[in-house]
């Protein structure tokens, strides 16, 4: 089979962007950046920035009234396709045009998107998304740093240290402005966090008159982008630099909003900054990819160690353990693709709407959110994988992985904790509507929680017993639907009744909840499996190509059961697999793994990743074919 | 309780040694090396070594003949204490005193002692071990390198470009000579492998004729080791380079060895180079408490979200989610310290010994493979953990964990690639005597495996039921250590059943092995997992401070049920554990954390990590003082 026919299922209804962003991914001058310095890196990153700036892609998620492309599912989709490349040039654009960009264009208005869209597209004025602060970066609604309507004016405050601006990117050398998240107060009282623009250096570069900015200095990985503190001496800037969709002030100070609760629109505004975190998820499928693709190839030349019956030592890829690292996590990408591509089209579709549905906006919010976390934790362990399977040629900087796995290792933490998204997700399903959990963590939210979901127990999934007559279950995609289904109803009605039986007394409604804990992240992660094994499945269904078909199911297969393993002590425990059955999850992956093999460099290749990004030192001639050689030469010296 | 009380239980035989190296390190100058370029972190750790090597530690391993310290214990639990440092140092000195000196003491005789140690030990003589090639890094026993001998002296030739030496620390800078592992030929017939002294730079530091080297560049970290290739054409060196302590060279080209055997010759030379695996896991042990230090002491401090009845936010660590997090980690780097420390006790006391015992020594090199295995996992993992828990704080470079990441992730795969190893471990264990599985691969084995172990079921162990009346069982020693042996000993004996049976037909030995490849795995780890609570609980037992035993028993426990946590499924599916009883497991595992959480600080301060390897940004004051000051003083103004 062709890759090529995979790679059409892959690329989806975004398959002409796709191609047009790799081509010219394939175009661009790329170098290895493992021996720059900090400060060569960041100029290299700007200078790509420049360029980037001059086609089409940054312009794609804004609206094609202000000169954007009008396309909000593309605008993801070319960050995904950016993280093939070097990702301190995805994580700076997706500053600027995501998050910066995106702030000023969903939480600003007509005079914002008049004045500034433009320059934002073209970079004429590069921007900083300064929300995170030193003292809080998962409560972001409890941030310090206050805006004060004062004499018509806002005046932009950091109160004390641990609230400045934190880990900022394009603060440290490039931008010129902020969008700056604070406390609104006027007349005296908080009205909740709102965003204002706000100017942080002048067109010399240097800082605004009360505004210190710092460098991050160096980090883990990503260094071609400045990352900085922000802290601000009473900051004034004008009425009009509130980004003011969702709260007006008046110039009399009067405060006015669409949404009355200060909570409610909190998390409406950060519900429509979901994009980045979209886009953070689809990025990390593309450095697992790009791992993946690196370590499979040479797992399939490279050989070490005799078979006892022959001369020729055994390829890597054909030792069973070597495949249980690569093939499931192979599996388990794909899966992830396919929850993406369900995910973009999703949001492009309701951020597209006039008026959206809030239940649905609600769901794709939590599922970003669970999406994001397992990605992202799926990409880190992947590459740490894939380097272990390279060995010590893994470890060196010109076979790419060390700078993959520095890069990414950020994004289980960015854009939200994952611990905290996984949280949650599993509050959004205990209440289905976000104005049910305002005050979540109170003993009336549990008790809430406890009367909607108790007794709402799925339909059971029959035991698979021991017997034979139903071996072939495991693979059958109605189970596999079924047994995950099942598990979330089961995981999310316990808790629930878990909640409900601590709230009952006079616990103390923290302790209730920090004693879930670990049930409520469970919660989490077993929707989220959910949900990415069905748009597994749905896009198997969906493929037109019979022999495609047939080899998403069984990839699609070994992502279930591989889950399932990965979780057995639950089927064991909860009477969802007879004790027998557990090896036969086993054995069925280990089966997968060796049917799937052959097709392992054709699954990879079929990610379509330009073969510069994998010039890897190691892939440049197979590694041991100078041997094969060698010993053939001296078999035939010696006959 | 005072952290020391505990420090002295840890330090345990060699504790004025430890706190020796402590104070010398305390004392050295220690600066963040994150944003030295190669060249410049290079000569710094060559500039370290030599302050080094004014010191004692150097010299403990080698004999005191020589001017050495006569402690083999001692230089492996220095090389321990220097893993709280630079990394790089620590890998550079284990080349020059670790592998290039052991190497020479230990397949070299007297006069290449006579001739050389004096100068390994001051570093007048820096060297390589130069044994990984290219094309064979775990199966080093079919190196391509040759050693021919040739008019009285060693030919030494890398007859194509995969059989160069790779990887080689020591020799892209400073290397002035290298032991060459290499397939030594006389009358036209092959030895096997042996170790030739091998001058690769003149005192200028020129490459000497015939000699390549290349620069393996940029690694994921570590970049304060040269490492290189090396690659001979046709070098000529003396008859008395050849290390031969274990196989001679006459001068008419007759061979000569103490072990007939060229497959037992190899692997008794390989056990007494075991010496660099023992002290990889115990700076790998080293690292792993740094990392958790910092991330604990912050998670200490660190608040965020408030108590809804509260007015602070609440600590980090009072989390359970947190808790989970680090203190399963804590107590398992607890577990592998005693291990370590078992150990580092055997290993001193069978190569000081005159005539060794050999099945002590074979279990020996097992136990060094399965807690290097363990070790090095476990620190990649724990590493990984304690940045993410530290947040976007924890991937700036000045709070140190992104660098320890780097550096340590190597270690994995050297010294022995853990998958490998884990696999040597079951062999050693289905086998137990090495002259038995020479052939390993073959039916023979297979056989003589299973008639061996088949049937040699363990005692079993009482199912664990659902009733009440036995929940404190998981809490007790017995049952702990009864339910690692009884599940290594299952394991282990369905292995060899597994193997007879498929040995018994006409199958493919290499098709039987590889099919078994994660059973095998499972062998290594649970036989390795065992030993390590057997060390733990050894340790507790042997307690004197009443206190101080009580708390060690606790954390012991968590050890012990968090790797049963983490197993269930195996106790579950084989009938150890009812189904009810899961659930059980997991809930003593939040307790214990929650016992323990208060205990966390002392805990890891017990490590005694001299302050200067801890000056993490983010501890230099405690995150969020400031901010809770600040709301106090707010507090205070409003009422």
């Amino acid at each position: 089979m062709e890759p090529s026919a995979i790679t059409e299922i892959l690329d989806g209804r975004w398959a002409a962007l796709r191609r047009t962003v790799r081509e010219q991914l394939a175009a661009v001058e790329y170098s290895d950046t493992s021996g720059l310095s900090t400060d060569e890196h960041r100029a290299l990153v700007f200078e790509q920035m420049h360029a980037l700036a001059k086609t089409d892609g940054p312009r794609l998620g804004f609206d094609r009234e202000y000169g954007g492309g009008g396309d909000i599912g593309g605008s993801v989709v070319a960050f995904e396709m950016l993280g093939f490349g070097d990702l301190s040039l995805m994580v700076k654009a997706g500053v600027q045009w995501g998050l910066f960009g995106g702030a000023v264009q969903l939480l600003g208005t007509r005079r914002h998107h008049e004045r500034h869209l433009a320059d934002i597209m073209d970079l004429t004025l590069p921007g900083c998304f300064a929300m995170t602060e030193t003292g809080h970066g998962s409560d972001v609604q409890h941030l310090r740093t206050t805006a004060t309507f004062d004499g018509g004016e806002f005046v932009i405050h950091t109160p004390h240290q641990s609230a400045r601006k934190d880990y900022i990117g394009n603060a440290a050398r490039d931008g010129r402005a902020a969008v700056v998240f604070a406390q609104l107060i006027t007349d005296g009282r908080s009205r909740g966090v709102h965003a204002f623009l706000v100017p942080i250096r002048d067109t010399e570069g240097n800082p605004m008159p009360g505004v210190s900015i710092e460098d991050c200095g160096r980090k883990g990985g990503l260094n071609g982008v400045d990352n900085g503190r922000l802290t601000f001496d009473h900051v004034r800037v004008p009425r009009d630099n509130l980004l003011d969709h969702y709260g007006q002030v008046d110039e009399d100070g009067t405060y006015r909003s669409p949404i009355d609760s200060d909570n409610r629109r909190f998390f409406t505004m950060l519900g429509t900054l979901i994009r980045g975190r979209v886009s953070v998820a689809g990025s990390a499928g593309s450095a697992a990819k790009r791992a993946l693709t690196i370590a499979v190839r040479y797992a399939d030349t490279r050989r070490q160690f005799n078979r006892p019956d022959e001369a020729r030592e055994v390829v890597l890829l054909d030792y069973q353990a070597h495949q249980r690292k690569l093939l499931p996590a192979l599996a388990t990408t794909y899966a992830l693709h396919f929850a993406q591509e369900a995910l973009t089209a999703t949001l492009d579709e309701l951020q597209s709407a006039a008026d959206p549905d809030e239940r649905r906006q609600r769901e794709l919010e939590s599922r970003a959110a669970g999406v994001k976390a397992l990605s992202t934790w799926h990409t880190t362990a992947t590459i740490q994988t894939c380097r272990e399977a390279c060995g010590g040629a893994g470890y060196l900087a010109e076979n790419l992985l060390t700078g993959l796995k520095a890069d990414t290792d950020v994004f289980t933490t960015f854009e939200g904790d994952n611990t905290v998204l996984l949280q949650l997700v599993a509050k959004g399903l205990l209440t289905n509507y976000r104005s049910h959990f305002e005050d979540l963590g109170t003993l009336a939210t549990a008790r809430f929680v406890a009367e909607q979901f108790v007794g709402m127990v799925a339909e059971r999934l029959p035991s698979l017993g021991p017997g034979r007559d139903d071996a072939d279950a495991l693979y059958d995609r109605g189970w596999q639907l079924r047994a995950f289904e099942d598990r979330e109803a089961h995981v999310l009605d316990g808790l629930a009744r878990r909640l409900r039986r601590a709230a009952s007394g006079d616990a103390d409604p923290f302790e209730v909840f920090n004693s879930a804990q670990d049930h409520v992240l469970r919660a989490g992660r077993v929707h989220t499996e959910r949900v990415v094994l069905q748009a597994f499945a749905d896009a198997v269904e969906g493929c037109a190509d019979p022999e495609v078909k047939h080899l998403l199911d069984r990839v699609c297969t070994l992502y279930a059961l591989h889950t399932v393993n990965d979780d057995l002590a639950w089927f064991l425990a909860h009477g969802r697999l007879a004790a027998g059955r557990g090896k036969a999850v086993n054995g069925a992956v280990n089966a997968l793994c060796a049917e799937l093999r052959p097709h392992a460099r054709t699954l990879v290749d079929a990610f379509a990743i330009p073969e510069r990004f994998l010039d890897a030192a190691i892939l440049r001639e197979e590694p041991d074919r100078q041997d094969v050689q060698w010993r053939h030469d001296q078999a035939n010296a010696a006959s």
